[in-house]
């Protein structure tokens, strides 16, 4: 199950806090992966798969991997839209898909995705439950092939 | 001029994001000085007083102190509303006072203040400028003693 | 019991990071909050006061207020030194001092302090442990008035 | 010219702060985007190629893709290694690979790379100077194919 890549039906805003910048003038790229953190937990809350004290109710998740292409800068005090999909949900893993636009200027700063693992109390990888594929499913338009 | 400290005439609202937390479960004490960064350059903002490149358009500034106590934890995930107020514009600087609220148990969370100093180019102190203290003075509601 | 202000017994020094420093081209007042607590953990572990999992071995503590005062700026890859001491342990709270100096210049950077309150697993104040008032008073000569 | 995939002849290292760390008890994974920083200035100041107020003295850069494999967690305090080497320099682009050690376990927690593009002035992409090829192809150990 997975969605075409140029698709998204979720975003949410930030706009650039100065200490996310640094001395060179324009927002330090790793600060881009707090920007996705935004986007993933909002787009989760939208569907009800989040609660207060965790990211994601009903399981833990460990983040294995992140990739970040950055096109153009981002700059203090600069909207940006964070755009959020599920790409895909294999057996104990999922990845999300981002795409970070300038607001006014609708230009791409970043594209990236983020890979995480389902896991029990004692961090052990296992199968994301039902509900949650669901949910995504019914969300992004997943037909049940 | 200056303003009582029960005054609030803005508020701005930030919710807490998880790399702000630390491993004690609670919002890194130093995490609370991000958030008075936004509250102080929304409340200029409000009044046409930044601009996207400074945070004070007309003149540059310096932060001289920062003082913060901390009266109960924010967690991930919390709501937040930040009060901000200007409290003394002086000579050359200037005082916000702040209140961090809880948003849905209206439970303060810390009090504090930043002063700062207006400079030039070179980050020599120079006097506040006029436009800047008529702005604020007419918005805090001082009378021109 | 107390230290007076000016001697400094201890001292750690850091590395100003790209990501600390922000647009204005110097490190974000809020980031020097992370350098006290790295110079506050340093100065326990070297009197075996802290230990991994938390900073300070046998209870738990919560910031109560911080305060800097910001002398001049620091900029990317600055050498830093961070002196700290414990100024005073009351019943159930006790405050550190710090003085953050650029170190090639040996001009001061910022002055500051943190108090901190004991707690319990509840986050209830205690009393500070009489064996960490001890080793600290030890360490400050401080006679036993 | 290329370096294989398994051989670092530079370290440095970190130890994990606390506001590094967030509520899942964890380094947050965009942390680890500050530690290659710290790495690859540590690895351009020790050839030289590194000047106080720039990370690379003779020319600007841009990131412009930074990928990470979280392999373990890290948790507070924990005492890291952080092996850099330059992977690959091509025309006016170079990468940096980075594998995350916790030092006393010597576990590899995360492995990953950044890539940079040389610019100038107004950001445009302009060819990585000879200088820095031959310094690095010099440490590295790449023969002149």
């Amino acid at each position: 199950m997975s969605t075409p890549d140029h698709l998204f039906h979720f975003s949410t805003e930030v706009r650039v806090r100065l200490p996310e910048t640094d001395a060179m003038g324009i927002v330090f790229h790793g600060t881009f992966f707090t920007y996705l953190e935004v986007g993933r937990v909002d787009y989760l809350r939208n569907l009800g798969l989040a609660e207060g004290v965790r990211p994601i109710k009903d399981f833990e998740n460990l983040v294995v991997s992140g990739h970040l292409d950055f096109k153009s800068p981002a700059r203090y005090d600069d909207p940006l839209v964070i755009d959020v999909r599920m790409r895909e949900i294999r057996g104990s893993s999922f990845t999300f898909a981002f795409c970070i636009r300038h607001k006014p200027e609708n230009r791409v700063v970043a594209l990236g995705q983020t890979t995480h693992c389902a896991v029990d109390a004692e961090l052990r990888p296992i199968r994301v439950p039902d509900r949650f594929r669901d949910v995504i499913a019914a969300y992004e338009g997943w037909s049940a092939e």
